[in-house]
């Protein structure tokens, strides 16, 4: 099957009939629409190629289009965060992906405007008006040939060192639709799935590999090209046809000309998103304005 | 017509019946095949869509896949340059794109590379060991959304103060076939034709446009989504399959996954050919090591 | 003389007693004062050693302490350019220095934020509601040692050719005390004077050498090691001890450690200011919202 | 007392007299003369402020004026190297320190063309021709303010993870005089003290913190401006002078203003070091190669 998709709301696209353990609902924030879809056991899981869990994808203007930061959008995603992320407890953030290639570029990017806040503390914290800000830490730890490492042995050996009460990945997905591209966000507590993302394929990255939840950020950037020849022709390419797409066997991958906006665009939403829901003692200008 | 190329080898695949005005034969270089089309008069121009110019096409091994620099392409290159580039004179090297954008940053990454001259002169060259070497300006021009100018206007703003005997631009290009990304050369006397490139699609840059030779050095980095749908199913999609293609009119476009190893590597290639030919008074080695 | 400064309320210091041809008075618009300094004759020139012309220098919260975007001190600069801005034509930006080194990168990371119109016209603009818009071009020009080229030059051929009405310049500058590193912008009609800056000395650009009024906007964030030498002496250093403090002829340069985010913060703060006196027709939270 | 220096050499030079505990010798490759001064008890370790240790000192030509990769000062500094690193097991090599501070950017940009090999295994390294290479992980840890958390605490959090043999830290250091920045390059098996560095200050690690060996190898690239005022005055200074030279508390440091080119060519030496050190089947031109 050469369709491949990270995005649970085209898994449920691509198999409607199965409704066996998977619950939907939608809801609205002025222009935002979001989706929530719920996989409830095994045979949901199984029948949407996803596992257990909740599944919220916000659809919102073309970040690659629009004409700049939406802070409406930034609400509507730091709502629905607000339900996934534990209430207490030190926060680990980590941007996946691999900073030198703009289409897997959004963790780095994201990660790096997250408020690091874990070391301000005690004095320091009251002198800069900082007191009662919760305690984040923030890693991009790089991609497999960069580091030699799989991304989850570096988060799981962080996160023994540093014990959070949840990790939240922000990494940059693959979809089945070029539409989707840069117009849809993602958010999930059954973490990284394998074989996602756009670089390097991924390791599962889940509480049942941590042992804490793993609340999981994305947006789509990239649609596989034999995916899109899938799409085209409705078939499996055969091997020539195959060879063409993939020559040498690379992976090639379709993304908008205009990826570096999308990418710096949803960057900014996640980012802000994410420390407005970690940081309720600060307004959203406040934090705004702390990254900047 | 869908198939976007910028090759002109491309362009005679795509009309191999149309043999007058152009001529064509081929070299060898080691493991290098190195293709010489002469566009030679205006009947060529049209069936082959190019201007008339030679252009040349070097095979060389992938770039995102092999193991390194590689200094026999490079030697090619540098000889088959030789042949375009006029033997005296100041000459402007400009890197063209979009440096945020990986498959665009290649004319930028390769400008960084390039060894800046024009300023080394008298008593400040003789003490550092370089006179004798020939005036070289390099610049980064940017592209039109970033700077609100046509490429071509600060080229030629540039050109008209500082009066080189030639300008070189270096691009990023688009191919019809994936298997040329990142395997592909192609050099050419009639400079930048109205519409390549992989960012913003350029205006025309060219003796005619300029008053002075332009030589053009590319690598195709990126297909366009629009082409390579065409190539699968053999004909113009429908204006619903385009929809899909190009969603809300976005340019959509296919690269490697690999395309930063591709992009710096071809930056790499193509600014040591470029320095090895302008400057024949150093050595390969010594003019690696002045640009690292 | 070793004291090496570009701001003229810093030559003003120097020189207190040398009122002739010099004028000076204070505003203040908030927590920021404002000097301005006007030299308005030959003599004035002399003594100050800066040319004839308005500066304009406001002392701001530093850059690299304060907790964000200081959008108070934003509009006071902007009303300041307001009056060093001629109303009406086109206008070039250039953003001055070297990117790659974070003390000179103030001109390329502010000129990246500029709001780039020129080529927004017609059709394009009214659809993505953007007529009425002041043309606008940018251009970040590198520096001599990756160029070839003087930056008064490229400026020169590029404005020769599109013809702007006035210059812009952003640029790093050299303080005399360290005190005033990311504490205050100077903005003046009379252009670059010949050797100021951070990385390469630079050449005038000015309205004598250009032919158009040329605006210079400047933050401190150097001092030069041999300027602090002579201030904690209170004399000139003999060779032994210059050779302490330059061996090997090598120039060396003070900062504040917190240097990055002075420059990212710098650069928010100008071009904020200068996309505000430029585009009139949009407010400031829309031009903010258009540049992230 | 306000000489800050992270070379063993210059506080060796601070206090001739104490020979107790301290040896040191030294060696010549060509043009590189190489001190190794050994802290053998505690006696030496209170004298010379340093811990317990051996501490190999590299006197290389001016990375920030010389024309380019200086091979023989990489074979010095690998041979060295050699000694210091053990002869089996997987390495873990972290480069710390900012990637957007110019002067604290050594240990990333270093780590960025350091050989990651620990995932190169079985058939793929067969099929590579890489089989017989030593695993190596590596990782930019990032500062305290960006990600919330000690380097030790994450260097150890992945030791532990990953069980290498030895960690090797690359990182830019502060040094007493100006004439050694970029001049030198300090090795040692005693890992980083406790205030070392250039950006934020560095909590320990070492074999004590981490329980395996822990190489730390770094360049000069600051000196402190408060070291400078007090080296060129001979005495403390007070608190006036003292607000002068860092205004509101503020850490000043003096660079060279060549400060990237110094920081890209000791980036490139120490990685190459280190590379040919680790991966003895491979020869320096493949190592160089691999990383191109």
């Amino acid at each position: 099957m050469n369709i491949r998709t990270d995005l649970a709301v085209e898994a449920r696209e691509l198999h409607p009939e199965d409704a066996q353990g998977v619950e939907s609902e939608e809801a609205r924030y002025g222009n935002i629409t979001v989706s929530r879809i719920t996989v409830t056991n095994e045979a949901g899981a199984v029948s949407l190629g996803k596992p257990i869990g909740k599944y919220i994808t916000a659809d919102i203007p073309p970040l690659s289009e629009d004409a700049g930061f939406d802070s409406e959008a930034a609400e509507a995603l730091s709502r629905e965060l607000d339900d996934l992320i534990p209430k207490d407890g030190d926060i680990l953030v980590a941007g996946l992906g691999n900073n030198d290639i703009t289409p897997d570029a959004l963790g780095p990017k994201a990660a790096s405007r997250i408020l690091a806040t874990r070391h301000i503390t005690g004095e320091t914290a009251k002198l800069a008006g900082l007191d009662g800000l919760r305690r984040v830490a923030v890693l991009a730890p790089g991609v497999l040939g960069q580091t030699g490492m799989e991304t989850g042995e570096i988060i799981a050996g962080i996160a023994a060192k540093i014990k959070p009460a949840a990790v939240i990945v922000i990494d940059a997905l693959a979809s089945h639709r070029l539409k989707r591209l840069g117009c849809t966000v993602q958010m999930t507590d059954s973490g990284i799935s394998p074989g996602s993302g756009v670089g390097n394929n991924r390791k599962e990255i889940s509480k049942s590999t941590l042992g804490i939840p793993v609340i999981a950020i994305g947006v789509p950037t990239v649609v596989e090209a034999t995916t899109l020849a899938y799409d085209i022709t409705g078939s499996e390419p055969d091997s020539e046809r195959l060879s063409e797409i993939e020559p040498r066997g690379s992976k090639m991958i379709v993304t908008p000309r205009e990826i570096d906006t999308l990418i710096s665009r949803a960057a900014a939403l996640i980012s802000h998103a994410v420390n407005c829901s970690l940081q309720k003692s600060l307004s959203p200008d406040e934090l705004m304005m702390l990254v900047s």
